[in-house]
């Protein structure tokens, strides 16, 4: 423990500032109506972080979701096997696709955990996170140079060089944050274990550059090492959580942390930000939405010149070439939109997220995000061909399993509905029944059409777009669906006096809500 | 006045629901403890409006920004002068971004100003608002088939037609608002006067697909009166504002509203929800930051069988063409970052938004909105060409203006300061003093700039890069300076006893800060 006199020794100056700050502020309270506006602006320059926050979930959930657009714009022959093709597609850019998702939400997660610790922000913060957020929009570039050219070095040392130059901001803000404590978590600037709060953390930090850095060495000598150990990068915390947990079991429980640590642990009941997984999910959702009229925006409105020349000059005529592309694009949004939908009723039963739930988040995004490409096929071959058929059920699949990974995100929320939930969607309520009704119907309603697609192949479009036609009025019919089922439960098996009044009275006011959704349908 | 017998029964209806509606509440609220979940979910699912005005701001954004993208893939050779395809670009694509961005802008403020009413959702309005986006983002493409084909009359009747769903979406949401009260502002839930609210707020909204109906019948008669309509449509707020304020002068003061009327009075002073402004204004940066990465990730991952050809397999050799166009997404990212961070900065002292505010941060908005593509023309050219010095030119134009424009929110707020900002930014505080040099650097740098490649006319790339990277330092370093230089002023004309103190301990504190800054410097 060479460590402990250093640390004691920092400590006690940490203390002396925080006690010089301590009677700076009193101080200022003190004097906070007699003096001017300018006397006290050492606290009017430390800011709420929320926007910034924002602005970086903006960023990040972009940078995220751009890498379908190479999938989605390469253009598949029609005379070739969609098969054939697509095993082209999966091998590299979808699979550069679904790493550069992984990769971006990795450094999303850091992110989060950093400003988990560090509260409040003033300038220099703020530009400092700038920097960051210019390295990260620029990973997924050098993520497709490591996928196109897999054995040239200049790839990984371009993406290690940003991972270390990453790394190297973010122990600067932690040193910064650290030697103005009123910049910190509550947690850590009342807690006396501050100094080993910041060695922790700059240890956890510190690890990913270190290894990019070994990473970058070996890529010289031995190429194929560097993308083990960058493989062994993102997979880090899984790793060291599951052999701490070895541990754990074997020798017994070993508590290292002083008081409650809650910041960088990699425990999977960790908490995350909820509000940060919104914001990243609202971002994810809204580019995934608007990906197919960027497109349409841009390449299908038609030169006047050819309009002239091969429809006589008729716009309409020219347009309904483009009719797929318009049927595509809202399919799309109403799914994405829909999806968001449900994914926004479960986040308002959510009162606390965990690391295993955002992981769980991820994925379903991950899915969300492969959407437009998947409609976007459904109309690029000709009726009734088997591509057709193939891109249609790669849509319901698609679908499904964003679906499916949001209900699994509800179970895992449920396992720990004391600490994860409102009470009022716990076990047996009526609201729990209408959320899990509104979190299965995009999976049974993929999963079905999948099936019916199999058996009557021939009206495969057909039955596909009924599906989207008819799922957001399902979604508007589904609450009195489920009011009306658990009403006519519960007269049936508990008929006694108050009971059946209060049922009767919510039996007016749905009676109230009817005319409007009758109105709608 | 032979609405006023209507109105009274209206009135009356209302009032026996809200009494219902409070004996059910107060029900509700002594039976909370003692009834199941189930009983009292017409509560429960009453949601806050927050996320889905977030993730609507979020959509908004990205449609609003994403004409300049035809504009930016127009390909502007080299053997064409600038001005010239600046023409062509001129007349066409930029008018066309810029009247979508002003289109979609006002639908966002119309947007805004209907969720200023409606506070609290439900599925139901959550499905009704996704129905709304999905024709907002329809928008930008009617247009652009009007610009397009300016003589066919399909584009105006697309253009009217959407705008005549999304009125009448809006006027269902209105009466779906007032038919459940507890869904609306506190203010009108408690105000006596709530039919005359939902009359006038129903009038104002359904103005707009009123005049489109006509517009869209004068389309088959004589389109070009259309076009006058629809103009019409987009500046009627500020013709009515200004034809009541002219009436006010010549008559007398009019008081029409009952009580303090705040919505939908179009007056330049009602206020403007700050976090919509601040949501909307971080999709603008984020996806105008991150649309140069777009086109890099799409385009310039070159082709493994192309160097192996054209550059012996050296992938060094072949990235070294793309040279200018990782220094245009540096270049605009960093410039995009920091107008966010002075927006940022400039929000954190507003307390209250007003329309006029909100316009000035739209015009501000727009030009940032062209950066990416100043910036992607700075590297199309040759070294020392024309073309070039005049898209450099047209760069700092660009920053000039989204910068002046910025600085302009910013007087505009200092006019009505006692009600915009807080106390401690206020004229003469050293914060405000901080604040003005914030705002005014780039306009600043961007006029320097401008003028220096005018006269050195043969540097003016290196003059540009070498501001580019310049700039994040003065940011870093303004504090610094602006303290310092206060400060001294304040030695020079009050040396006395307290005084002097608080100015030692002051510099105390900043030589705390100096030793990161030097360090990052």
């Amino acid at each position: 423990m060479g460590e402990n006199g250093d640390t004691e020794i920092i400590e006690h100056h940490v203390d002396e500032e925080m006690e010089k700050k301590r009677i700076l502020r009193s101080h200022g309270s003190s004097f906070m109506e007699s003096v001017t506006p300018s006397e006290r602006d050492g606290h009017s320059s430390t800011q709420s972080s929320h926007r910034l926050l924002a602005y970086s979930d903006a960023l990040i959930s972009i940078i995220a979701t751009v890498m379908i657009l190479p999938v989605a714009h390469t253009k598949v022959q029609d005379n070739e096997e969609l098969k054939e093709s697509l095993q082209v597609l999966l091998t590299t850019k979808i699979a550069v696709y679904l790493m550069t998702f992984l990769i971006v939400t990795v450094a999303w997660a850091a992110h989060i955990r950093l400003f988990q610790v560090i509260e409040r922000i003033d300038d220099c913060l703020a530009l400092l996170n700038l920097a960051c957020m210019m390295l990260i929009t620029f990973l997924p570039y050098t993520f497709s140079l490591m996928a196109t050219f897999p054995e040239n070095i200049l790839g990984i040392l371009l993406f290690c060089a940003c991972v270390m130059v990453l790394g190297f901001i973010q122990a600067v803000i932690v040193v910064y944050g650290f030697s103005r404590p009123f910049l910190l978590n509550d947690q850590i600037q009342v807690s006396e274990n501050q100094v080993f709060y910041k060695h922790h953390i700059l240890k956890v930090i510190m690890r990913v550059p270190i290894m990019c850095f070994f990473a970058s060495i070996f890529s010289f000598i031995f190429f194929q090492m560097s993308y083990v150990i960058l493989a062994i990068v993102i997979f880090l915390p899984y790793i060291s959580q599951s052999l701490k947990w070895c541990r754990s079991k074997a020798i017994g429980q070993v508590e290292e942390t002083p008081d409650s640590m809650m910041f960088y642990t990699y425990h999977p009941n960790e908490p995350l930000s909820k509000e940060r997984v919104e914001a990243f999910s609202d971002g994810v959702f809204a580019i995934v939405a608007t990906l197919l009229i960027l497109d349409i925006c841009e390449d299908n409105v038609p030169d006047p010149v050819m309009v002239q020349k091969q429809y006589g000059g008729s716009l309409v005529a020219a347009l309904q070439n483009y009719g797929p592309e318009y049927l595509a694009y809202f399919g799309s949004f109403a799914t994405v939109a829909l999806l968001w939908f449900v994914h926004h009723s479960l986040f308002l039963h959510v009162t606390r997220t965990t690391r295993f739930m955002g992981l769980l988040n991820t994925f379903s995004l991950a899915f969300v995000g492969g959407l437009p490409l998947a409609y976007q096929l459904t109309h690029e071959f000709p009726r009734n061909s088997r591509n057709e058929l193939e891109a249609i059920q790669i849509s319901c699949v698609i679908i499904f399993f964003a679906g499916v990974f949001q209900l699994a995100i509800w179970v895992a929320a449920l396992f720990s509905e004391r600490e994860t939930l409102h009470p009022y969607v716990r076990y047996g309520g009526r609201e729990h029944a209408f959320m899990l009704a509104k979190l299965a119907l995009y999976p049974c309603v993929a999963l079905g059409t999948f099936f019916l697609t199999c058996i009557l192949s021939k009206f495969s479009a057909s039955i596909f777009h009924l599906m989207e036609i008819t799922v957001p009025f399902a979604f508007l019919l589904l609450r009195l669906l489920v009011r009306g089922g658990l009403t006519l439960l519960r007269l049936i098996f508990c008929p006694d006096g108050p009971e059946t009044r209060s049922a009767l009275e919510e039996e007016e006011e749905e009676e109230a809500r009817m005319p409007f959704n009758t109105m709608i349908t």
